[in-house]
């Protein structure tokens, strides 16, 4: 067979992993031949590739990054290119696609399948929120990048009697900060799923302050906001320099919490080196079988669907029910951690 | 309540976290008092025991090792002092003994259990071997450091253009070997569910070379063994200077792949690095919710069971199932990780 | 004899190594006595103290931050009183106070010493930038983990095409930026030595994209500015939630530099991570041997001096000259950079 | 100008650093050709290399090992070719050569320096026993593996309350013993300059278990033998399998202090892990300050130089002086060292 492999959206640990591991399965146990397309659904559309043998794949299972590139595509402009997807697959004398992306290419992949294009999804988030799969792959070394770093901040915190405002990624979900503040022991953990009364926070930190502590750890998803009425709070658009990006729930924090306490409160924000770098060998693990069990899918003719983690097994779900809601964090998780406040 | 909890067994990255959120839970959540045991059951046995509060169990979440100290006891021992053990958890006023421990451990305490005490059981082994748990906290840990070690070997393997030969932990399975020769791209993973076949082995590493690569990575569980009449094997006793630990797979496979392949291989030892030090943020977290759980356990007068992680929730199996068999690696693992070859 | 230490000034990794080494060098070795005192000089002047013994320093080695805690002091606050130190030291029975920190620690340490007090000063700062010795100890970790962050963000600006522009620490020196930027491979490196001119910034950053590459790296040390007249700057102050510490070179930069390359450029500001946590082999190991030359140069009465590391050799160098200037990156190391533009 | 470049002897973390130097500061800033010569003296010998411009060099600066491939050569054989290798610069047009190893290829750079070939040195080993140079690049790494791994052997040796006897590299020199040794707080360290008394080793070790310690950590170089008389000792040869590499003193070690302590001893390996893998930051900034210097001695015509570190600079000794004697471990060092037992 003749197997199409793109990444698509934002940077994740684990995507050359799953690249190669349908490389592998597919040349060398089953004789396909494989090719990548270039930055995502573009590549798909604009017929731009490359072929993917064992030499070309060869060194990147511990890489970051994506070997093909990514990119964003809007999904009206997709939707005007179904047509063109078809046209290439034929032209190209392709099987199957294999798209690996995160909610947005999964409902791309939907569309497609929908449309009659052989498809078979990879999950990918860093953020955890895909409700079809116990884990994505990414999510590990996020977190673990995130609990190393606040391992780190709680000596400085400590010499400098500070609180400290980590901010982790997690725009809609606080997966990543509800397991980095767990494995790192942070005092308070703040995620989107429930806003934050900032009242109730600096009664928190201040009781830890009380109790003869020196310092303070919150660790705060990104898209984590106050309850309404609780604290002014800027929700973003355009910071002085005109950029979107700026504004951040954990400085906006700090000040209230300094203001609040009287103590000097700073805020961290860990950014970009989350989602870069080598994967963890769970994620390394995960991403193999992903890529392994999407070949074995196109050989079965499972298309219009997902592979996904269940307990230690990979199985199958429909791309329909895959993007359907949001993963979050139980009310029941939640409670696991105010254990560790 | 009153709650005593200790460690036994070999030493497994996490001990402290559950530990830590035994005390965390119990004391600061549900107003009890913990007490630590020393040194396992032995502890119990002999009465030797410590207050645990939150003081105690300050800044150990990301600490190797147990703060209680651990040890191996005789089921046979420990059957006779039954009595002792009852009489010990009157006189120290307790409601429920938690032992974190492996399947001797657990044994052990489904016998405590089987004779009416309280116990709620926490399951430990780096081996990830115990059938009732997807996951055991440790083994995330061990597959990260001896992941991190085959990734340093395979630029010294390539400049000196060997065979090396890497033998991790897993004296009856093997899952440490499967998941870290997946994750850092072994050319050939060998685990005690299966003896090999040493010429099969050969040939495997030898098309390798043939195929113009400069090295090879064999990843080989310590308790693996060959197929009777493919290969002399010394299955140990005592080596040369009485110590039963020298002799090992690794070691024997290097010299026969050496005389076969003509290749220079060497054995590297990975040892005890694999279970020692800062447990990962995935082992941290798995601890944390087990002893979190554990606790629950307690207060619901769940007694004879065992905390699991069974996808992504904690629950509890009697201690009668948990230690029925050994979670071996089923062959469908196995064919996965050999597209890995 | 006895000793008095303390650690004044900003976090560093290595600085418990120190007061372990100086109480296994002192109790151990030469029968002394040790009391740390606790915040800096502020646990001089109000004689806040605790006796160090063995086990008080025991596990520290590798622990991050000070168990003596830090502060900092008003010099002035300092100067008033000499006379109350003075007599602290009479009553406590120490014949000499070895001081751990910066550029104003030592300034103190200096002051006191001229004042007739004895003592041996041990310098520290994360930015290496004290003249009289080739390294200070916390400095390889922070470049360290400044090189690990940008290892990590390489595989996401390269998936991004994008333009990373990462802040690390050095407020007056570029040593940080420096060095972690020629470790990482960084494209451009910015330090405070040298105003930059963000046109041929930007025309270097151009030539890259040009020349095929899809992304860039950018390293810049805090402290640096544009050459005047190159770019508007706003050099901080307060800002919009009225604290000083937002304003930033990397934000500013990164706008500036988006709008002249119209590629996107993001700022990454790496922060507390690099002044927190376990300190690395060479750092622990700078630090136990200033530790125990501290310790000898009181046996000696070499007071007024500090430890100073020379090619491979601890010695000493008055105080006096240890303050009297900044130790800068020499054009000849930036030059040298430049080679990895 | 063009200039070859070549790597010989073990593999050394930052030798892909040298190399890349050596491109981006002769290509980019003098317009240099840079070729490489493939593994090592042979390569020269046989005229078997490959052009090195930036895109061959792109990625390697944080890479393990060598791009070039290494393998070790007869002296005697190289001095036979010396007429061949003098042909092929000519043939190849090549102004010099910059060969990259230890203490025989260094030697070998000097016989060929010697015979009239323009040759500039730079200095490799991960023992650091080339006394011309403070440091070389690979020996931070190695102590750095090395200091990792004993931190997370402590913990496991706490818990089983054992004996760990930890094998280093330094077949002639004990740095990398000194140095993670005082790194990671072992309580003895064992060095080929100082041949070992068993009794008094074992008085140590015991010494520290009668104060009530549960675990001690001894470090030693691989290539430490026992004062004579004071131990049987196998020196090696071949081991029962008809290796030589399988004898080792930290087995031997283990053995002995098991029997005249009573307490569990255990051997610990580290092996090839040293020496393999990602180099540090420091390492990386030294090797390619380096191969920076190497051009500039290249153009300055300063051949039969190496290149080597003093204080903070890069200077150049003549090959002669380079290998003229090993560094060892001073007493100095070792007495500083002894603090930490």
């Amino acid at each position: 067979m003749r197997i199409g492999v793109l990444t698509s959206g934002g940077d994740c640990p684990g995507l050359n992993a799953v690249i190669r591991s349908v490389v592998h399965r597919g040349v060398v146990d089953h004789g396909d031949e494989v090719i990548g397309f270039r930055d995502g659904w573009k590549g798909l559309l604009e017929c731009d590739y490359r072929e993917l043998d064992l030499d070309a794949v060869s060194g990147i299972l511990a890489r970051g990054g994506t070997i093909l590139g990514s990119s964003r595509v809007q999904p009206a402009h997709l939707r005007d290119g179904v047509q063109r997807a078809r046209q290439h697959l034929a032209d190209l004398g392709l099987d199957a696609v294999i798209p690996i992306g995160g909610e947005g290419t999964l409902k791309a992949a939907r569309m497609l399948s929908d449309a009659g294009l052989p498809i078979v999804g990879v999950p990918k988030t860093i953020d955890n929120d895909i409700s079809a799969t116990d884990v994505t792959f990414g999510f590990d070394t996020a977190v673990g990048v995130a609990t190393e770093a606040l391992d780190r901040l709680k000596t400085t915190a400590e010499s400098h009697q500070r609180v400290l405002i980590v901010e982790v990624m997690g725009r809609h979900t606080g997966w990543i900060a509800l397991h980095s503040g767990m494995a790192a022991g942070a005092h308070a953990i703040v995620v989107p799923e429930r806003p934050f009364d900032v009242t109730e926070l600096a009664e928190l930190v201040g009781k830890r302050f009380a109790a003869g502590k020196r310092f303070a750890i919150v660790v705060v998803a990104e898209g984590a906001k106050p309850r309404p009425g609780t604290m002014e709070f800027d929700e973003g658009g355009k910071d002085v320099y005109g950029h979107e990006r700026f504004a951040g729930v954990a400085r906006q924090l700090a000040v209230e919490l300094e203001q609040r306490l009287g103590k000097e409160a700073r805020p961290v924000i860990l950014g970009h080196v989350q989602r870069g770098g080598t994967p963890t060998a769970y994620d390394r693990v995960l991403a193999t079988r992903f890529g392994w069990h999407a070949v074995e899918a196109v050989h079965d003719g499972a298309f219009g669907m997902m592979t996904t983690l269940r307990g230690t097994d990979i199985t199958l779900v429909p791309l329909a029910e895959a993007v359907e809601h949001l993963k979050t964090v139980p009310p029941a998780r939640y409670v696991e951690a105010e254990c560790v406040l």
